[in-house]
């Protein structure tokens, strides 16, 4: 393959060096984008003046991309990255000519403008995927808004909420990360194309034009800074990065959940896998999956700012190792988002058996406190004293729901009667309906309002 | 001291055990958030009714607040966190009473309203730093906007760019992060508190009236996700990474260019040390220090998405990690912002070397090849003649400005004279003056666009 | 505070880069280190003749030692580092003389000896702690060696194996840190004293005598790499990122294990807290924090690669970032490993619950696919038969267990009644009998070694 | 593909499920070990007469190595992961009773087995490129062993050194990374092949047999550990880390000493690249992609250890996410370690300009101030004195070596004439020549001492 930069050379590179800097393998992906922004600057160039031929260009390069979207044509993959075998392409359709291309750019802003057009894309498919399991959770909120289940705090139980207000947990997060994934887009809103290798070039383009063709809001302000500048990708990374910690929480729950103990949900066949050598086992691999990769895309994060760390400006050519981590990122967040939306739709809950859990032990022991202090005495009195009542109970093999007058008084703290209405776990629920609380009425103004931002 | 759970305990907590849940040493930082948060819930006591004893409660707090203000009160060393240490100071001073401030609130909602409080008045003081060296930036950039140096990629020299036009380039990495932390505060704007532990409570508290008086946009909609968040830490810790990063380049900058090899600048003493052996060296310390700690957010950020990774929801006690890499990260981002104006503001800059070290070597050559192309050679092909000049310049030990009529004929290479008036560097920079180049009306506007948005 | 080497500057340094380079709050811990090192330079100086003066050094620096042990005296806490603080109160106690002292090496080979000198005392410590650790493992487990549980894979119940076995597996994944520490203690072996800023001394010192005074194997072979070279420290943090590792999958079972669901374990309240609000939570808090905290040491690890990625050879002032994240690390191990001694030796076991969910489900299922097999079933086969069967058993309601002659027969797969023998949960572990396995005579013998191990 | 675990199972994977489980791609590299691992198991299952038909299975096993070897026969790239695709070629091949090899294991021992193995064994391809590198920085020192550079610290000239004295620092570092790698092999001398899923198996098989014949050097002591335990990956990730680190330094180096403020060295033609706009640009981009490279290690270490934290006993699918950032760490650091070889041995390096960097400047001021300490004058005096002397100079645009006697005598210092003896390069260097140091005889016994090491 012909190196684009081989005139003050005597010899050509040694073969292992050739191969460790060969990206097109990785930056395959990036065919489109890189066809799309050189029609643009073809296009400029024809409009300017600049290069007279480059209607001939721009009607090459759009078959090219004709050829490639229907899979006629296939990208060299001996070339050196995606900038060199697209050329190569267009070299052998229309000979010296393909040359004029490259007038007024450079691939330090073509790499830079490229990548930036990439993501804004993802940045689409990225929430589309989230939009997706968000619905899928909304809708098994609505169906189990009214399912008690244990609240956790430090994976014991704590307090009885229901299913749905759990569910609608995730809901919130993955929220936040549609935000953050529209202030991604937005760190790609500057195009780089015409800053050329870092200081612009002489030949009078314009840069509005290409900025506008490719949708980009405004022309980046400093070369320098355009081709030097990575900050998009470890923003993606970042938002990247989040989305799968947030899945890692669920698939965690998935994990509990599915397990005997805790028996809470049953995932689909489609969804589970068996043993080779345990027959009966059926595990929730791809849960399990997500929660393990999650760290691979923490990893690519690291990777990203260790390579930038004490870089001068402007670009390096270890800049080149921006892309892997960012294409990996992308498509795994985009799977497991489509995993767990497909986990959770095709998921059964044991909501029978989540009650009965939710009623076990001493769940509804705050109602208790809360009751005691809404009779005048300090909350943290109130507290110790549950705390005793606890204690008592335990000792005896009761439950809160096992007290009545006698049990009270033969355990005699003093503790009012009163108190025996607040242990039943649907009262308590039922009790705590203030905004962001899971009562019933609670419940049905967040899911309004999670449904309005679906529409939106 | 005494712990706020040990009702139902038989025994009290081993002694390292103790030890080692303690947060008060690193969470003292947050004392004025805690009683503010504090105030503001006792207000809303008082006003709905709920405490009729509110106003002790209110009047005592803000007494503690204005004695910890001008160092009268010491917090006590010895409690288990922030709000034990107050909480402890206020029994001790209104006795039971006290106990009631915690009505309709538990520490799960406490700490992440405190922790979003104060992380949203950080923002304001990270912009302050940030805004602060991009001012001092600006200015030496107008200072130097016509005085050339090499424009660098790959750490070598390539084409003759002016000082101004780098240090803008500087600029506008950190207005990206200005942009950044706009981001961070808005993702703190959900308040948190009256969520309790992770499913609200049955007491009827104002949350809009809480919300409010903390400057908060609204209560946040999930009490379990509230409780669970920690969301606006990534985000915030990503900021500050990239702040570190941009800050590790400028610095590398600053530690290369202070050598002798690049002799461009020189610290002032105030930012410099020598050696305990070496009397002649003045090193620049703090540029390496700010280098080397950027490392150390970078690690902060990996902590705590291990530390998030996995964890079901609610509140887990890993979480109480996430404050200590917040208030470290913040707290170096603030100084080394700080630093780094101090250095640049007081550093001098040697432009007659830099203009010096421009006009070496070849890096006028791309001026070379564009000046073929623009009279009609395909790009590549003038890439590749230029090529075959600076090898055939540097067997004969020239530079191009070296080059005249007669030394082009003696290469024989059939290159047009023309581009003899294309090889001096001031002519080169002066060339590239499109939107983003370093020509001076192109600078013009650059710098333009700089002081407005430090204007706004 | 005076600087040791302000001599050719004119002004002091700035406030805020002054406290910035600061490093005795952190470094105080290497007090005694520095004394020791100091103390054998002095002697050699003697020793050698290069300061007659040198028995005054090393009498005055001993009395130093002796004074800061009993707590009679303190470091002075505005020093910039810990050389300087002991260097200031040796000035101040012999005058002039102090300056002798640092004949002959530097601040860069100093650091490097003490610092070395200090890690491998605490590898010394970590082992201890990681022995204890292991002791109450190993005695739990010889208690519990025939008290069934289920064994996991996919945190789905697998095959039946007893607590013992499960504990000893944890003993194993220590035994491991062990041998890592080892290998962190050879890495110190080398003395970097005399190797001064980077190229040796003029000065006929004996690095022999030093290093063996101070306990080391021998001198480092290069001055320049001595005074670069951290590798010691990043194979200690990953030393202690992997025991961090280790203990937060056995807190992760503590946590798991105490909770109602699994209800296989409960802490003993000198190692659990309570709720502020839900008074009958026993929160495995410090099982908790250590899981939470081992994603530190990770950070640990990355600050200090990231800190040292690129750095040009010798000393670098980012390099003094090597110890916060050291000491922190190594501290957090310590008392991690003491904690989990201390949470397992005090905790009890339900091990009627365990034997009982052992009992449960279908977990003998691989010794039914055993059984076909050895009958001359191929195993695939077998696997696959005997997957029906369980989804026959789970159509109808039973176990494996509550298979006899007529269900069998019922369930029409044509399996031989031989299968019977081994669907007994206590059955199947005693089959497991060869070594590694969970079958009483391997545990015996595994025992047996691992006792031999905590004897050496 | 048929999948081997479907039998309780009525629907078959979820397409993205399947694709997202599917492992194939990357272990594909581990065909050689997997094969080995079973032929050794076959075999063993044959001498204790479990399976019968063993050697049918063996010798087909056999068949299907030597063709692969050759490349006669390709694994089937639907396969789920290798062991998958063996498996399937061997029941095309004889039918059922290929399901006997799977006989008394699981996938789970099997991974776990031939991962090691597959690392044992790149280990010793890690070394070999270590030692390759080793030697050709031992050859360059011994031939620069007398070339004066100047030493750096903090990237500022400090004092006199040899090239060879800097080269063979970077040696010293390889060969911790060697020693390193020693551990890492050792840390995969247990062999787990037996453990089965994680309870060992009931059929009297012989784990000493196919541990020898595999070349461990013993089985396993808990199977549930032997398959829970990754420690032999995060040892590797963190040797290969390291190595990455070293070889970043190294880069960095060369990045700097090719451009032309230092000009120290030039890169072969074969290890360079072009600019495809800057043709006199000579770009060290594979010094830059290793030194990008490296951070990429750093992130797998991270995606491991995130990955490991806090899993339960025994397997969990996540675990599936440790092999491809081993197998890519690995390739890395070898294609890595060769490159730097190249470049190094073929670098030329302008031994004249560095000699007269190294008399430019202040760089003997330490070979002064320790003349003045030879004197008997306090070493912080001499310090002292010498800065001054160095400022005085300065003033006047001197360096050193320009003083004479009257020009020391019109500074007024009361400095002795004696100094005057020590400001030159080349004595400096020659009175640094005790063990470690630069000095002629000092270099003589490290480059013995280096020697040796790799003749062994």
């Amino acid at each position: 393959m012909k190196k684009t930069w081989g005139g003050a050379f005597d010899k050509s590179p040694d073969d292992l060096a050739w191969r460790f800097g060969q990206s097109i393998e990785s930056d395959s992906v990036l065919w489109r984008e890189e066809l799309d922004v050189s029609i643009a600057h073809a296009r400029m160039l024809g409009a300017t003046g600049i290069v007279p031929e480059a209607d001939v260009i721009v009607s090459e390069l759009e078959k090219i991309r004709a050829e490639i979207e229907i899979g006629s044509l296939k990208l060299p993959q001996d070339a050196e990255d995606i900038h060199g075998a697209i050329e190569a392409i267009l070299f052998e359709r229309i000979g010296e000519i393909a040359g004029k291309l490259h007038t007024g750019r450079s691939r330090n802003d073509q790499i830079a403008t490229v990548t930036r057009l990439w993501l804004r894309r993802r940045c689409a498919d990225l929430r589309r995927a989230t939009r997706r399991l968000q619905s899928v959770l909304l809708e098994l909120a609505e169906r189990h808004q009214r399912d008690p289940m244990p609240g956790y705090t430090h994976m014991q139980r704590a307090q009885p909420i229901t299913l749905g207000f759990h569910l609608l947990a995730h809901f919130w997060m993955l929220q936040r990360d549609v935000v953050r994934l529209d202030f991604v887009e937005k760190a790609c809103e500057e195009c780089p194309l015409g800053s050329a290798a870092l200081a612009g070039t002489p030949f009078p383009i314009d840069r509005e034009m290409t900025a506008n063709e490719l949708g980009f809001a405004l022309p980046s302000p400093n070369a320098l800074d355009a081709t030097s500048d990575r900050d998009f990708i470890g923003d993606a990374l970042h938002a990247c990065a989040m989305i799968m910690q947030h899945l890692s929480r669920l698939c965690q729950e998935i994990t509990m959940w599915t397990g005997a103990e805790y028996g809470f949900m049953r995932l689909d066949d489609s969804f589970s896998t068996g043993s080779s050598i345990m027959p009966q086992k059926r595990n929730p691999d791809f849960a399990e999956l997500i929660r393990g990769r999650s760290g691979r895309v923490f990893g690519h994060w690291v990777a990203f700012q260790s390579m930038m760390k004490a870089l001068p400006l402007g670009y390096n050519r270890d800049q080149q190792e921006d892309k892997p981590p960012l294409f990996d990122s992308v498509r795994l967040c985009v799977d497991s988002l489509a995993l767990c939306a497909g986990m959770m739709e095709t998921a059964t809950f044991d909501v029978l058996r989540m009650k009965e859990t939710a009623c076990e032990d001493f769940s509804t022991a705050t109602a208790v406190a809360d009751a005691l202090a809404a009779t005048g005495m300090p909350f943290r009195k109130a507290h110790e004293l549950t705390g005793k009542l606890v204690r008592e109970c335990e000792k005896r093999g009761w439950t809160l729901m096992d007290l009545d007058e006698s049990r009270l008084s033969e355990i005699g703290l003093e503790i009012p009667v009163s108190i025996l209405e607040v242990v039943d776990v649907e009262g308590s629920i039922r009790s705590r309906d203030l905004p962001g609380g899971p009562g019933p009425e609670a419940m049905q103004r967040q899911l309004q309002k999670a449904k309005q931002l679906l529409r939106e």
